[in-house]
């Protein structure tokens, strides 16, 4: 491989010839070969907004030259875009502070903007990495302020509409089933009677409620920690750029991103993460509820609950039919066992801050980011390989239905408790149906008993 | 132990005498040995404020007589007040729906009824502790309905009161340490200095964002599944029954409480439980770092950091002056830990559901109110014990700030970046303070060093 | 309240008059009020059997009078025994040593020696609490130790005989359904069969392996950390005084306790206890996989799988026969949501050491103790209330059996893959049987297919 | 992109035309736009060796041609080999059991060895995926027995290799540091002394311990469910096959595998490795302590402990020298903090078998894999860039070790408790020396001072 010699504070490094990242990119390269895991192209995307957003507030207010500043947004809309995602080439297992990839993505982009200056890749100038890109600001509130801004654009684009095409999916799907009534279940054990529409109007309306919460999570990463430079302080920045930077952040997103109102928890503390976690591992449950009833519900085909058929993706068994393997719940399930374990992650992280840092930012980042991705393309994944196709199997709904033993109580009003009771237990012993047993007993007639016995009456407040 | 012999459907049981409860409490006595953790009192008094509830509304609606109500009224309101806790001796790991505990109050309210009416332990009547106590309800409805209140209670009664209390002291310490200039500290090393009143003011931000979690998280606790009876669906409810019965809880309360939209969700999703621990988690990771950084700052007294002085409670050595053991930041990193397992807890439970019913409702009460417990009572001893005695040990953050080599940085616009360097090196490498080295070089004056090296103008935003 | 004077380094403290313990206790009461969750009992009786065991050892080393050791031998056996623990009323919740724990003990022994001896409560003499009871110790390590013991105990007389019990029962149900061939369910899908017998046979391999687990964790908590004192190196201590101490306890117990080969690490790490919750969350994962099976396997009674019957304990329905709710599962499962999170717990604490102590040691007390008295308290239930009584519901599985398609793969060598896939295909279309189906089509007639399609003849290895 | 037409039992599917893979992967493709998480490296080889020993059986068993044997085993070394691994594209999140990844595996190895017998891609002769490379096996027991093989070798070859160097080092470090006296810390608060090699030997002690843990893990990762094919009964396989294939596996690996006893439970439950990512989760709580205690005591420069200095790998900043981040231990805890979530992640899916199968298989490998990688790594480079390089610094151990006020008590035997108190509090009062208060209060001369207070016989048991 051809190299370059780059400087930095601790001398020499040989970087490859074509990288566009310099001698600390090319350090930590050495120094953590960890795991394989990168920092994941939100957060790359993210990085290239804050600097976007200082430039353009440094210009604002003078603090580099306005020609500079533009080479600088130019780079920087290019990471943004993702045309460079190659030159990041850094692990997560690297400085707690993300160090690492700051300074990656501050010398990818002097190198971009001097590159296009007519300057060879390493020369620093006329755009220098920390004097210009980096510029009032530092890794300890630059990263933490990407993770917000990556987690908030990554929450907002990619998780709220999959959760809400999946909940409208749902939602046709109750308004559908709305007159089809079937046997409840508590305990695993039959119970009084629902429609299926209600049964999946619950599943629209957890994840109404996770959709709250995820707002509800965002009010808090749209506050962000730059301007607090290296401890908090603002050592070094201009008293105007925090506020400003933070506006500029907004114009360039279009969300309500403001400056954290104390820059020394913004730094130290991580935990709006840790609450937006919160927020992802309860959608998560909701979404658990959700694929497992499925599953179960469409479980058989013969020997199962088989209350609903679900689409048939790939090949179940070869010889089979009806096999269909209930797999978008699986990897669903799957998913959430991981969001569940990322939020431990990130919860021990996020309580691990020490006076004015905490060094667990790129575990977080990585694991909130995690979240929210699997998430979303689980819903989407969910809601087009599965939910969409979801259909009910009536004959199965009807015979559970009208075989069951809790319709029994209709007749109470009609032939009494005690015979009522009667009738159930001679039934449950002699494996009979409630009908066959009432007529045998000569309590009712075939016709009196379906007019008594109305499961359709029984799936709403009834006492008067 | 005199016992008398009490019925249900499954026949005869011997219950101790004396017993306020029932059949189906001692049941359950005899079938769930496990462990000795009993549902905690804020259980009982929400299970006797929804039995409270219940009664007023079912007596407005006209489906149980008005004198029953009142007896059950009053029967419930000493349940809620704490006289029969003795009464409740089942413990968390029974039938998965708390149906035991549930029957066990119903028992209980109705014994207490039925004494005062003058009828013997037992005899079920006038007051019957399902067709009255239990109307209009089932299990699966008013048991997650008690765990909302009994969580917004505690929320709202200890834990917000607890929090707010040491927000406001680590505040007022902020105040009173606004102007002591020290060294900060990022990845455990010198950094430009801060105030430790910013220092205590990151502290302070913390909990006013836990504050706003918790309020957010009540919003989802506030919904109630009561009217949802046994499936969802209100069957055997009136139809104002569940918007009437939540106005209720609300006005005896005097909390927002409504009625869930939907019923199918609140029976078999315990999501709001799952959100309320993420604030909870959140809450307990900024304790963590709060009590981790004054056990670290208060580290000595000669051998550790001992920026600051925390009170001295109980003997830590017998013959050492000043070995003060940070026993109270202990006993908040001990509940934090526990917090963060309880969450895991809550999570599994939480996701657990299936079709009409989450069946791990007494261990995600018992879980939720520990964690409130413990933060709550946590709070206060940590502020009562600890905070409210903070004090700064000025000579040693002065010694450390003074002797620290990040004030270098001062120098560069007067002696030039390289001649500064330079003073730092040599102060490192000879164990010397900058002040020393850079008056030895002839660099600059005593007078002039202390003129231009002042950490007091470090700590805060200081570009034009 | 009557109260009497006791004095320590700090002064006078009040303590109730008939109060066992001394000025130690009473300011820990004072200061830590938090929760209520006190040490459990068998913390108490490992504390009591540290001491008897440092006494007698003590003593043969000569370094407490024989008169006193005996008196403190005494005072501990009736510790051990229970008949002190109302004097053991501290929380959790308190210094991350224990140190107020141990004190406590040591306060109770030397007042209940000091009595027997004449004195009044609080003389300190001739038994002095610190002198004489803590002779050679340090809560530092005296503390962990008594976690050793405890844990070691619980496991070795409660768990492993109630996972031993559980597992004979579910081996003799497993010999009993031998011959019970039954559809099996993958994916929750019908597959090919296998018998009863072998389903219950996984569940034995599981806790066969549960209990190898548990076995391997016990060679850690063996170790043991007494004769480190404060901080790992002895001092204080007669040099022979740790290898006799832990011969002591072996003899005391008759477990194979030996002193840890490195008190460094002893004090200063929990990895075993750590460890030991890794082996007790696994026993948690299988008890979770049988539990749900069971409940699965049992759901119905019309509606469900059905395929076995479980003990009906309390009443389900009082008007429905059959609906036997799967309660001891349920209490199984909240179980093991408690273990995984008592797990999360135990993680968070046992990392967190620093330097030469480990000071979040009541919380793993708490959580490993309660881990084991839950596993071992809910396998109990579980196996008298429920596994002795299951029965297999053969109609139900028979009917599975023979309505499934998996069957028609026995076809094969007879009609072709074409022909069957056909049958299975038109059963499946026309919700008919394979003999059904097969007979129509004409291709075997009913004798053939008996003949051909026998389940009992793909439950093993059968190719040549 | 140029497609080929592949077959299967559902219809077409389009396939790139150069892949590798058939129909069952491109639908996987298809239906699982999930995340980006592929299957690691790691399975892929295991999957391999399954594939590789699987074809050796069964041409012994005569089961397959001979010939063709030849062909899938030198295909097969191939993938294990790892010149394939591009044509392995699925994600994690796919069927539960990794169906589609076994069949992914399937399809190469038949289109690798139809290739060489000359023919085109998707020809699935003579070679087919199922008849011949699946023979004998369904995913349902081969894709278990690929996370333990995979399991088993990154321990053997990374994991337990990389913890042992680090133990190495650190025990040569013990060595080296054996005679230096330094203060001890409980609670973060000075305390009696001892050696820094003893400090270090705790850690040795613990990597010692917790290699003892990975081989009690292995153990039970030894027994493979190979040979239990679809639901554990081992229809389709030969009686011998179950066995042979375990002997084959150990011959190619070198590992002890054998067979699985009982093989219902190999299929469903997957204990072996939750109970081996509790041996992992323990190790990193162990490591958690060693780093965090290097980066404390190498904190500073100036205003920390600073007794120990590591290595410096990276800028820490530009002007100050001795600014030194420990960002190896910051890795490390990173490392830790995934650990511990993926422990989670592992618990939950690992207790969610249900009847003949565990469908949470992929997100296990997936993350057991990961915490090896992730923990075998970050040992070496632990070890490499920090621990060799870690240097006490003996004037700060100096300076602390005798202003320490621990050291008071080696003055009671000549001076008596009283006096000696009073030297100390004097000391702390007056910010003096305890040496300085001794000879100014007149209680002992400087050289009956040196003579008593020697810290290096407070380092171990002294007690006569």
């Amino acid at each position: 491989m051809y190299t370059r010699i780059e400087h930095d504070t601790m001398g020499e490094v040989e970087v490859p010839a074509e990288a566009m990242w310099g001698a600390q990119t090319q350090r930590s390269l050495q120094n953590f070969k960890i795991g394989g895991e990168r920092l994941p192209r939100p957060m790359i995307r993210a990085m290239g907004l804050v600097k976007k957003a200082a430039a353009l507030t440094n210009s604002d207010l003078k603090q580099i030259p306005q020609e500079l500043a533009h080479y600088i947004v130019d780079a920087a809309e290019e990471v943004i875009q993702g045309q460079w995602d190659s030159q990041f080439p850094l692990v997560v297992w690297q400085t707690g502070s993300g160090t690492q990839s700051n300074m990656n993505c501050n010398e990818v982009i002097a190198n971009i903007a001097n590159q296009k200056l007519g300057n060879p890749l390493g020369a620093q100038k006329p755009v220098h990495p920390n004097d210009h890109v980096n510029r009032a600001q530092s890794t300890n509130d630059s990263f933490p302020t990407a993770i917000h801004v990556a987690a908030s654009l990554q929450i907002n684009e990619l998780l709220i509409p999959a959760v809400t095409q999946l909940r409208n999916t749902l939602d046709a799907k109750a308004q559908e089933f709305n007159d089809i009534v079937k046997i409840g279940r508590t305990h695993l054990q039959d119970a009084t009677p629902l429609t299926l529409g209600q049964e999946f109007s619950g599943y629209v309306s957890q994840l109404d409620h996770g959709l709250k919460r995820l707002h509800q999570a965002l009010s808090g990463l749209y506050e962000l920690p730059l301007g607090g430079t290296a401890v908090g302080t603002g050592l070094n920045a201009h008293p105007d750029y925090a506020e400003k930077v933070a506006e500029q952040l907004s114009q360039l997103t279009g969300l309500p991103f403001v400056t954290a109102p104390n820059k020394f928890e913004a730094l130290a503390g991580r935990d709006a993460a840790v609450f937006a976690s919160g927020a992802l591992k309860t959608l998560a449950a909701s979404l658990n509820k959700i694929a497992n009833d499925i599953r179960w519900l469409a479980s058989g085909p013969r020997c199962g609950f088989g209350e609903i058929r679900i689409p048939e993706n790939e090949p179940g068994s070869s010889i089979m039919p009806g096999k269909v393997n209930p797999t978008q719940s699986e990897a669903m399930t799957m998913v959430v066992a991981q969001v569940l374990g990322n939020d431990t992650t990130i919860n021990v992280a996020g309580a691990s801050g020490n006076f004015e840092l905490n060094v667990f930012m790129p575990v977080i980042a990585y694991n909130l980011l995690q979240s929210i991705q699997l998430l979303g393309d689980a819903c989407n994944s969910f809601n087009e390989h599965c939910a969409v196709g979801i259909e009910p199997n009536r004959e199965k709904i009807d015979y559970f239905l009208h075989n069951s033993l809790m319709l029994v109580t209709a007749l109470n009003p009609v032939i009494g408790y005690e015979n009522a009771a009667k009738v159930a237990k001679t039934a449950y012993k002699e494996g009979k149906t409630l009908k066959q047993v009432a007529v045998e007993l000569q309590l009712v007639t075939e016709e009196q008993f379906d007019a008594v016995v109305r499961p359709e009456n029984m799936v709403s407040p009834n006492v008067k």
